[in-house]
């Protein structure tokens, strides 16, 4: 930790900053420059990150030396984690693809699009159960009915099924169906929920919320992890900018960027990021040439009758185009497409 | 809902949007223009929002007409709402100064801060008890306890305490002991959040996401009118953007905005806005002069020894002044502070 | 300046950054931390930022401590600077009012406005000669015979004026009519166009860009002292953010955040910062309560026929009523509004 | 266009609105719903776009249906357009790879990395001689003499140069030494710098500026095509977001975004995007990945010794590996690396 002096500190006030922190055990450095004294503080740096040291008069600045995320950092584990739910490994050199409808809508749409996927190379199915809304007057889900189809569509193609728990009143019954944890971008900050998957041992597929710094992402990683709960896959979806042409504007260099910070795997949603379906096939391959471990993407059968999202759903069709280009880029990028484990129906043939 | 179709639209298509509308029982008015081809649809528009026309081949853009909000909208509603809280009121021609401490440290912090803000003319008590914190290593509240303190705090001095509430468990306890219930900017869309604190009879606070914008707002009001509680305080307390000198930007402008589109009353939070108390009591007199029906801010006896936000608290000494500027203002502009009722002390005094 | 270095940085690394530093003639002052070293330099920063510290290898991070504006600092010059314009004076306890229309549109509509703002207190006159417009199909402006209209309004009511520079070419022709030179948001890091204003010497109104920072800002306006021009109003104008219901987003604390680090005054323009006319006079309220030394308002008789920015433009009678408030806001802080020089034609009265 | 009336305007005010459309020759079509009168305006909608039609009284919303541009919209010309820049094509099937120093610093050091890139792959070279700087006090480039190096070393290598124009009167002087003129970020909406460009036969760089649109940077497009230029590359460089971590957010959507509506070519720059040497191949493999015409990426010998943006220079070694792994994601996307012309050393070899 760095401490800046303001230039006109008086005696008194630079003798009371080093005493409160010499009061709480810490070592200080001090570096008298030309226009600014400075203060360099040694030790942990995590207990004096919470104390508000640029409160103390003839503080001007307080600034941090470490990164405010320990369990997450590529400082702390070096190697890429790679996380295996029910099967499929995300991160390192695998690249996941995880498909299906926005919304759970009705049994046999969501058997058709995760048949459809699974055949195209998806490796994971994925179906909002709970939907968040930002009108309540929106279709919010089929709820428990909704991860009951998802498990069966899973258990029926081998997929291990991705849905979102919205409230950690819900995370017991959601973890009963589902493979992975997702923890919505509106609810990165959801501290409450973070500490109740953070106590479960399902893997949890945490998306950035929409005005969240990378830093902030991992931060709220580290909730997961410090909880006990090592097995977190980050999620780019997209933030919000001034650009109006698109729903959020997608930050793929967030994916090298974490890379460098983070030991966790990064995948990228470019359905909900662009908001158009015009725009997920490209912008999902440019996510594999970045280093993503995976893409999620929304498929729908008929966009136009979607109960949510049918703007930025792409069809089977387009799906399948775009499964074919995929391949060729993940093996320009020297890594393997996790083709995911063969379906039942395919066992028993 | 305006459907403006592509140029290159086949009959065929064509034939199956005013199909797909007309099926839903809504009449259409089709207007063909020089370039392009526009479908006026007529009807209740919340049905026609919640289908994802866009995704109809041969459609370029779908725009709304109106606002996606009823129950909070001006056009609902003209004349101003002004919301009881506990004898203060919100809204109207009324100024409500909310003071008090980011988090509750203990109880004789607490009785200290609120007597001298209640001395120096606030008329509701804040104080948090449960800590939404971006770091788990954090100081995240006293809980219960703390809730006990405000309530005695505010017995006290005869103050309506506003608090709070993070998550759908926490309702049912947060509202035995304050008098306003406190949904934060990062639960701003926690919907199930929302439906709780509207299932309820308390008075919420209601604050904007960083990245949410005035319509989301109201639109998450509406979430909370539509569960059946009408007494909602909206909060601006600033969006994030690239500007890093201050915590948050401060988006003033959205008082006379949400005023024009909603007839429910906002207050401001320049302590969030800014992070920087150096900030606070400017952008306080901003906020009435800018018609704001109160300010929330933090004050804190001793700064550099907060728990949480110290470096946006301001000192008591610093509230007096600035309360004082404070009347100026709201004298200038016509309205009336509520001064809060006489504390129980002086009652007896 | 600081350096971290990164924890794995080897002993060969280690001396080259050194040897570096010390190669330029700085002193360091190294500190060994649990997990990191820092390097304090001591010296002439500003000699040092300009070099690519952080492309070193072993190099984490370098953070600078000095602001990077010398000139224009609060450090540099301690008491406010006042800027007299053709008589009229900006900053310290004056509030000045500049209004008028967007563009100039013909001598007569242009006169009407000039007299009607003089009458109701405004201190000087604005107008566009010429306009920047996204579209290369819009009115772009008078050009010349727009500066002739507006020196004849300002000398027949003794108001100076100010009006856009848009280019370093026209320079030397704009400020033959008026009285403060104004460069718009989009040209504030034109910094050929800065250094032409800047070897001029009448006043310079500098519009912060809709993407700068504070501390960009004042550093554009270093850019005109350090040519010699310490004639310098700041104005906060809005920044471009994903709220979308209003043109810009109005970063109303910039104008305390300016105070403490410049003693440059600062202005608001809530026409542009809003791009409604219905929010003006609320935000020019709000600004002089902020602390803001004078406002920029567009007014146009007849908005809906304006060639230029009508939607934000109010009425004379509007502004008439908002004057009104105005003055009692100016009391109310203790400040003092510039009324401007008693009109030539009231001089003859 | 489609007019929205307010809710409660009177006959006068409808009628109003009414005339002001007939009155300049459009046809209205009006369309009554349950809560809303939408007016429908048939005729050229570019003259229609420059009125304010938002400013009359009752009419609540104005929403233009064509795109404000034309001459660079992908419905003026269906294909893409193909871009020949001294001898090398951007635009369709065709990558090009732009690289170079940020600034000429001197003749040997541009020498030295242009002959390095070119054997890599690259097909132009870049560099600065006029450099746009936010401190007065940094290196603003070699000038005249910097264009003189430039064309040397475009010369003895056989590689167009492309090199930046700040100011209209530095055009005439640029054009003699360079094959492209580039038009930068802070210059997009410098519209007297885009008449001037437009004017001349040299095709045109021209970059996103931090704070534009996607429509906003075609439209400034336009403005060089409709002065008679056909010759315009776009190239996205990172857009100001909250995001603190890289320079500036690359909104690589853009690419597939721009293709939709425009039939310019679009490449990316993501060295000023990112700010960070580390991240720039990943992101450069992705730009091809969504469909880039190409990248310009700033290489250095040794970036720490850099004057001018040193920190996101890559060195010739990464560079080369670079180009490797983007060589391969060319063919897996079946497109063509331009390999620039064979070098005129390489001719007498």
């Amino acid at each position: 930790m760095i401490i800046v002096l303001e230039p006109g500190i008086t005696d008194a006030e630079y003798n009371h900053v080093l005493e409160v922190i010499e009061g709480m055990g810490f070592q200080v450095h001090v570096s008298k420059g030309v226009r600014r004294t400075i203060v360099g503080v040694i030790g942990e740096e995590d207990r004096l990150r919470i104390q508000p040291l640029s409160a103390i008069r003839g503080v001007e600045r307080v600034i941090p030396v470490l990164t405010p995320f320990k369990l997450a950092s590529r400082e702390f584990q070096e190697e890429d984690s790679v996380i295996e739910c029910g099967g499929v490994k995300i991160g390192g050199k695998n690249v996941a693809v995880i498909a299906g409808p926005c919304a759970v809508e009705n049994r046999e749409m969501l058997l058709e699009v995760a048949r459809r996927v699974k055949k195209a190379g998806a490796s994971m199915l994925r179906g909002g159960a709970y939907k968040p809304r930002t009108s309540p007057y929106s279709f919010r889900g089929l709820g428990k009915e909704g991860l009951e189809y998802l498990r069966e569509a899973g258990d029926e193609l081998n997929m291990p099924v991705v849905t979102e728990v919205m409230d950690a009143r819900q995370v017991e019954e959601v973890e009963k169906y589902a493979d992975v944890l997702q923890v919505g971008a509106r609810n990165m900050q959801n501290f409450n929920l973070l500490d109740e998957v953070g106590q479960r041992g399902k893997p949890v597929l945490l998306k950035r919320g929409m005005s969240a710094s990378v830093k902030e992402l991992v931060m709220s990683a580290e909730y997961i992890l410090s909880n006990g709960n090592a097995r977190v896959i980050l999620c780019e979806r997209g933030i919000k900018t001034f650009e109006d042409s698109t729903r959020n504007t997608l930050d793929l260099s967030a994916v090298p960027n974490v890379r460098q910070i983070s030991h966790l795997p990064v995948i990228v949603d470019p359905s909900h990021a662009t908001g158009r379906a015009g725009l997920v096939p490209a912008m999902s391959l440019a996510a594999v040439a970045a280093g993503a471990s995976g893409v999620m993407v929304e498929v729908h059968p008929s966009p136009e009758r979607a109960l949510s999202d049918g703007e930025q759903s792409i069809t089977p069709d387009v799906f399948d185009g775009m499964m074919q280009q995929l391949r060729t880029i993940v093996a320009a990028m020297e890594r393997e497409l996790q083709s995911g484990r063969p379906g039942n129906q395919e066992d028993g043939g």
